[in-house]
Formats: structure tokens, C-alpha cells, sequence
């Protein structure tokens, strides 16, 4: 059996329910033999049978990873076509080791124009956590190739009204992504949201980029109120992303304006949920942005059973369970 | 392979991953053959291909489903055992029909003591969905041995406070359960939930629950805002309990208490959250109502993923994703 693959669309959507399915868009199968298991070994000491699921790598892949093994003395991928799963060799017995061995050969690859993801190249080392805990980091453009689970804060910055100004009397503020972004340049978004980064916290994440994005210092910022996570399973030409978005929601007072700080934003608008409804059929919304946007509207009562015929299936779509390990050990 | 079997322990808990656990208890496996299949047939003009699974039956409760077939003229279950699946006869054809034929042959079981489950009647009939829509409704007693996805509404009642009379500066209204209900007497409850039957929506239900079980009118009572699900896969001795909360948060003046109105609630506390988790972990609330508590700490933010090492976990068994078809067709 294979694992069903429909990549983003960016039209328009008849109804909320679709707009969550674009996103959270991988049915993830077991015996999915298009796929190669990225795996941890487990530890002899840990007392666990089964080895960690660390990663999914499309088939279309493997070539560019046998490439990448040819890059330094001792390759770093155990590559095995029968079992159709690809571990680090014992030689990179540490997270370090791993980490350092990527990070050569990653940059290589993108010196050689091998991988089109790492046209994107971030600077920002994702973590892979396995059973037992941290088993590498590599650079995030490269996260889908390795179908590795990421992770990163979105922070819904709100501001109260009158019930009469806008349903439930709050509107939220809403970034227009940069037009010279590497990922949906121009799509909606969050007020502020960032990845993960290795060496980061949640919290220390939600106060960088509140910084960085919106120019909302850390007194404010270290108020958003964590409401907890949304989780999707998705996919795009580049490879396979199943990630976990910690949700802050944060307040603001109506003279307190974000302003884009570091380009990643162009502007910000403060919107009714009735617009923002209509921009998020209107597929305007970056997918998971739009995830993120119908959970507010969920927890907030804007949306209810009453009135959304799919609203289980909705609820389903954000909060799709992950067969690799979570972030599982607190810095 | 079989799914796991772990029913409701009552003693305590090191960690709120375990109080969700206890009641997010079963791990469903879809080749489990200690299970026979409920289904509805597709109906012809449909157009999809496979019949809809609508309940899991215990082999052990096959039985006096059989001696459930002896006592009408026509028997109600074509039950297969080569398949293992369970269905309606034909001679049943429509919603009507099946509830007709059942509350018949469950009143007699009840009156046989055949199956345990029914001296604890309650004289509710609970809705089973196939894809297309209702397909019967049954005893609510029964709805465990026939392992049908079952609804219901929580409302968690609370009161704003000052931030150094309780965290967070609110407090919860908790029920105790009456000494003399049918299931969990005694037990730590939601101010008020109730079981969503086939005649009723959830705000109806919300409606008449707040005015039964907490003397709260239907102008107050109507205020309970929608805040999402939680769902989880329980199980207990009398079978298997596939569940949907739809959750309600609803803000009361300090000056408005709820009162025991119907005999289901012994009475009302005026809880902080610490006390609350306190007791969570002493495991005095009733297990599906400790996890929609949980849920609100972690949709307040009393719970986070700093403090909390299981964050994503008990995230994750707060939404379990289950094979039946939920309700999907508005009243």
C-alpha cells in the first residue's frame, strides 16, 4: 500500500474543512513501500525493543543521500535498499558527530546544486530527537528530504473591541509574509511565528522572534499565554514535514502596533474573524498559518458544531498524531 | 495482534500523562481478533466501496448478542463469525426500524440479566452514525458492549479572581457525583456534562444539563462558550467506549453558585487550579472528566510545554482519532 500524496494547492476552498486537509495532507502508512524509515537504533541499555522512527525519505531521494555519502572519508548514511531504511553510521556515535557530518556534507550538496531544497538554505539547525533524546541536528531546508518531525511557536496576537466592531468583540493581527521570503512569499500568517532551533526553548523562541518579526520586546512577548499545539502531517515537492506547532495567544492593547523589524513581514493587518474567514477560502493564508487560525477560531468559540458540519474532522486535521518521538527532554 | 486491554485504575498518579492514559485506554488495532466489527453496509448509491465500521464488539460479548437474536421473530444481528462483523438484518432496514427492534430486545436482556451493563439502564437512547446518517439508536447501557462512538457535552464553569488568590486568577467550579449515580458515584465531575442523545443537539443539551444538574437557567446557560473537543478510546469491564466532549468553557459571576437540582451532583467546590491538579493526580475525578480538566489547564495555560515534560503526549491522547464516522449531520 502506499501513503496517499496530494500536494499543497493554493486555490480557494468551499469550506474550512478543506483548507485544514491542504495542510495536514500525508496519510501516513506503515507499509508505505514508496518510503525509506529514517531510523535511531535504540540504545542496548534503554530496554526498548524497537528501533526509533526518526524520519520518512521518499524513494526519489535515496540517490541524492548515496551522493552524499560519496562527500567525506567516512560516508555517514547507512543506506539499506532491502529493509528500506537509512540509519547513521556507528562511526557518528553522538549528536555532535552526526550534526558535524551533515553540516559538511549538506553544504556540499548545495555547493553542487544537488538538492533543490537547499536553494532555501535557512542557517538554522532542527533538532531529531530519538527515544532516548537529542540524535542530531541538521539544517532545516534540509528537514524535508529527511521527512524528520519540526517543530516551531505560532503567536496569535489579538486585540479586544466592542461585540459590535467584530464577532466576539476581538480582532487579530495578521503578517503579510515578506514578497522575498525562500518559503510562500506574500501568504498570510501569524503575527509572529519561528521554527525551533536546536539550541532554543518554546518560550525563548516565542520571545526571539516577537523581537525579530514584530518588534515586541520581551516584557510583552514573555506574556503570551501557551494554549497548546496544533499538529499536521504534510507534504510538498520537496519531501515530507510532520511538525508541531506550539500556539501562544497574546493580547494586545489597542495602541500597541507590530512593525516589521527584520523584513521577514511586510505589514500587518487587524482583522475581524469574518474576514479572515473569507481569506483563509480564499486560500490566501500559508497553510499551516491557516491551521493555526482555524484552532483560534475553534478555542474561541467562533466556530462551533452548531454551525460547521465538519467540525470533528476539522478538530481531527489539527491534531494528527506522529509515529516519530516528540521533543521529549526540557532544556 | 491484539489491541490492549489496560481498564480504569483508581489509584494515584505520578504525572497527568498517566491520568489521560487511564482513560485513553485503549490502543485500537484494526487486525485485534478478539473484536468482531459493528458495520452499516454502504448503501448502493453511495459510491464508496467500504462498509462503514460503526461499533467493536468483544468476542466475549457475542454471546448474549446471539441470545439476543432468539427473542424477536425476526432476529435483529446477522452476525458472521468467519468475518467477524456484526450488522443489522435486512429485515431492518432504516433507523426507525433498528432503534425499534433493539430497545425490544435490550429491554428483555435487561429483564433476563443477561448482560451486566443493563442494571445500570438509563433510559437514554444514544445515536450510531454510519457514513450516510443515522442508522439506529440504542439504550445508552448498552452502548459499551456494542462499542459505539458515543457524545457528550462538558461545561467547565469558572470564576476571574485575583491573581494572587489562585493562579492564573480563576478558579473552577467542580461537581462532586452523587453517591447513588449509576457510574463514578462520589467521583470529581465538570460542573456540569451530560451525554448528548439522539433527540437532542449540543447547545440543547448544554441547555438542559446546566438547568438539571446546576440550577443554571437557559439565559446563563446559553453564554457557555465552544472551545473544541477532547476525544479518547476507553474501556471498561462492559466493553468499549469510543468518545466525543464537546467542551464548553462558561464564565459565572462570583455572585451566581451552582446548585444540586436534580440529585445527579452531591455538590459544588470552588476550586484553584493547584488544588484542581492536586486532585487530578489523587485520583478523585472521574476519568473522562480529569482529562477535560486537563484540557482546560493546557487551553489556559496553567499547563505548558516548559513545565511540562509529557506536554505533547497528553496533548495527543487528548485527541484520538477514531474509526468510527462521527456525527455529521446537523439537526
Amino acid at each position: 500500500m502506499s501513503s496517499s500524496h496530494n500536494f499543497f494547492t493554493t486555490g480557494t476552498y468551499t469550506s474550512l474543512l478543506g483548507v485544514v486537509e491542504n495542510c495536514n495532507s500525508f496519510k501516513y502508512d506503515e507499509d508505505d513501500n514508496t518510503l525509506y524509515r529514517f531510523i535511531a537504533p535504540t540504545a542496548a541499555t534503554s530496554g526498548r525493543k524497537k528501533d526509533s522512527l526518526i524520519g520518512l525519505v521518499r524513494s526519489c531521494d535515496v540517490a541524492v543521500l548515496e551522493q552524499a555519502n560519496t562527500l567525506v572519508q567516512v560516508p555517514p548514511l547507512d543506506i539499506d535498499k532491502d529493509q528500506r531504511t537509512i540509519k547513521f553510521s556507528r562511526h557518528y556515535a553522538d549528536a555532535a558527530s552526526r550534526s558535524e557530518v551533515m553540516r559538511k556534507v549538506l553544504g556540499q550538496l548545495r555547493v553542487q546544486q544537488a538538492l533543490p531544497t537547499l536553494a532555501k538554505w535557512r542557517d538554522e539547525q532542527y533538532p531529531i530527537y530519538d527515544a532516548d533524546g537529542l540524535h542530531a541536528s541538521i539544517e532545516r531546508a534540509a528537514s524535508y528530504t529527511f521527512g524528520i518531525r519540526t517543530y516551531g511557536v505560532h503567536i496569535n496576537g489579538y486585540v479586544r473591541c466592542n461585540v459590535d466592531e467584530a464577532p466576539l468583540g476581538l480582532k487579530v493581527w495578521i503578517a503579510r509574509r515578506s514578497s522575498t521570503k525562500q518559503t510562500w512569499p506574500g501568504y498570510l500568517d501569524q503575527m509572529v511565528a519561528g521554527g525551533i532551533s536546536t539550541e532554543l526553548g518554546m518560550m525563548e523562541t516565542v520571545i526571539k522572534e516577537c523581537e525579530e518579526e514584530a518588534g515586541i520586546g520581551p516584557e510583552l512577548a514573555s506574556k503570551a499565554k501557551p494554549v497548546g499545539t496544533i499538529q499536521y502531517f504534510t507534504q510538498s515537492e520537496y519531501g515530507l514535514q510532520p511538525e508541531t506547532q506550539y500556539v501562544y495567544d497574546l493580547e494586545l492593547l489597542p495602541n500597541v502596533d507590530p512593525r516589521p523589524n527584520d523584513g521577514e513581514s511586510e505589514g500587518f493587518y487587524l482583522l475581524a474573524l469574518d474576514e479572515i474567514k473569507n481569506k483563509l477560502l480564499n486560500g490566501e493564508f500559508k497553510p499551516n498559518c491557516a491551521v493555526c487560525m482555524i484552532d483560534f477560531m475553534i478555542r474561541h468559540g467562533y466556530i462551533s458544531a452548531e454551525d460547521e458540519p465538519h467540525y470533528l474532522a476539522i478538530i481531527d486535521n489539527l491534531h494528527c498524531s506522529l509515529p516519530m518521538p516528540g521533543i521529549h527532554f526540557l532544556k
